[in-house]
């Protein structure tokens, strides 16, 4: 049965948009299917940054149509045993190499079914060693949005890669985090999350933030709701739209104010 | 009445290619309308930069299929009081927030009708502070391309903000304009049009033109009509695509030899 | 006869991603063809540099769906009497400027039509003296995947610029070779193909590889085959999935650690 609408097949890459790689993903996904609608998610994941791409998918993957097909090719193993994965998650499709790079999804998806992808007859031929993203992810993917059982593509596993999402920790009345993304706009998004610290989101709360910067510890003492309620330079902190605590300044980058990368200590002190 | 091809929808954003804030809103329009075709205007507008977003759009908006709905989300007020927009022109719509970066927009169009967007059950759910990007322009436009009505999307208002585009001053023999823009080639692109200063286009013209360098005054003599035509690294003037004077030299970057960014003056003095 | 399926047109161009240039080309596609899919090739290219472009282009042309239109706009020469050009190959369209751009594929090719593009009828009016890509090679493309015929757009030409593309030189036991490209990770891809030079791929072969770098000739010692096989910081060479022999470090920048830039010398020594 052909879906009434184009299947979606998203693209989170490594490989930047200077060079053929991506456009040569697309080419072998329409060659075999003509009919997706491809969306790139990003392809500027530092270049081996399973925990960047992480992130990022694991930021938007749930506002896709179900059905849709996430491909995620970070692949410092290419050629090597690493295996590829077919993941079925509760509405969506995961395609990736098994470094960990899907971990956020096994730890978000209620329910899902990992699959060593084995089924050869679904890639490109020749297959090289340096370019599985062409020769075996983006084919499997074109497939599967063809209406292809995610069975026929592999025995399901357990002993997929995984590793711990770094969270924050809650020691009494303080919270121990880090950046774990600066955004476009020098946001300093953290791994506090208003889920895991329901205090945040109290208006009764007081509390006080600090980010150990290159130059010592820096204070944030405004909390707001949105971006525009700080003054001229003044830091402030918020509860993005993702659901972390992230560090600003209004129509400024809290980045180069601040002065910290990903990393960086955020501490929050209750009371 | 379905149309009988794919709805644009356009996307102009301040959100780089780095995050997902871009996905999520495509993610969020596909789930609604798996049917538009989504096309990219740029999300490497600089950040707040509401002029250069307007300027952008402005330059390409007309070159659409009727019926392309144009979103733009650069949106330092989100979250604020700031209205979320719903413009209809001759043939194109344009969904922005409240800010003034539809000014050339609401020039360009003969004929516009401006609604503030206040129906909320087209609005995704959970509506976040800090990212109506995902959760009110997006799920609007996606919306609008299945043909709803606009006047479903709220009521019609006139008070809405708008801001003069710098125009050039003509006085007597002289033009004084400013540099709106500097392309990818390094050319720099002015808001001084051949429209407005009819005497560019005329053969028969005599002209020198100045540009407000940083280390002084650069003169450029020569009048052109194809980039191709200057001598290496001679600073030559032509009218654009968009009907532009512009300021470039051929095959080379000439905010680098001149020296100068946007926002630097430049004279046209005739006779 | 429509075809049954949308029809891919790409996209190879040196307009950057922060300008209205590219959305430009692809407002006048899709009101001409609303049908099409259209997939960036990139954008990226160095400004005027043919040579980029035709090697990408080259790289990833092949993947693509029969009947798929490659619209390449890196054009110095716009406005000049330099010819736009339709080019029939095997199974794919290309329609670019008649540069040279399109050499590699000329070379790749068993049976090609070129054709100088003059059927006025097709393009955008008014067509401006500076963006033939809006005003004739975008248009021209949506017009072919509308099913209008090649021989439609103009006549069969023979003299139509082709530069030979720089490639290794075998004597005796040592090939000499350039650096064609530095890729998003800093791979050194060379113009030592496989192809050319079979021994590269026997198992067999001993040789000693030098790059010239800027502070003195570097050596490669370890010829592996994935990205994974060398030891940190340790330079490896590898054929990388066009065939071309990279030079690498394992999940860093062999770019920055040896120094080099596109042009580099390269040697094989074998035995």
């Amino acid at each position: 049965l052909a879906p009434a609408h184009p299947v979606v097949i998203t693209l989170t890459t490594d490989f930047g948009s200077n060079d053929h790689l991506v456009a040569a993903m697309k080419g072998v996904i329409l060659k075999i299917n003509p009919d997706v609608q491809i969306v790139d998610i990003t392809h500027n994941v530092g270049p081996y940054d399973i925990l960047d791409a992480a992130l990022t998918l694991s930021q938007c993957y749930k506002y896709f149509p179900s059905r849709t097909i996430h491909l995620v090719v970070i692949d410092p193993g290419v050629g090597t045993q690493r295996r590829p994965l077919l993941v079925s998650g509760e509405t969506n499709y995961f395609i990736a190499p098994d470094n960990g790079v899907l971990s956020p999804i096994y730890e978000k998806e209620e329910r899902l079914t990992v699959r060593h992808i084995t089924a050869e007859h679904y890639f490109h031929s020749p297959i090289s060693n340096t370019f599985h993203g062409r020769d075996i992810f983006a084919p499997c993917a074109a497939w599967l949005a063809k209406n292809s059982a995610p069975s026929s593509f592999g025995s399901e596993i357990t002993d997929f890669v995984r590793f711990a999402m770094p969270k924050a920790k809650v020691t009494g009345n303080m919270v121990k985090g880090v950046v774990l993304k600066v955004d476009n706009f020098g946001n300093l998004v953290t791994n506090i999350t208003a889920e895991e610290v329901p205090q945040l989101l109290s208006t009764a709360a007081q509390f006080k933030i600090t980010v150990a910067a290159k130059d010592g510890q820096k204070e944030v003492l405004k909390f707001v709701t949105t971006y525009a309620q700080g003054a001229q330079g003044e830091p402030i902190a918020l509860i993005g739209s993702g659901g972390c605590l992230e560090i600003c300044i209004a129509k400024s980058s809290a980045q180069r104010a601040i002065g910290v990368t990903r990393g960086a200590e955020v501490t929050v002190l209750f009371g």
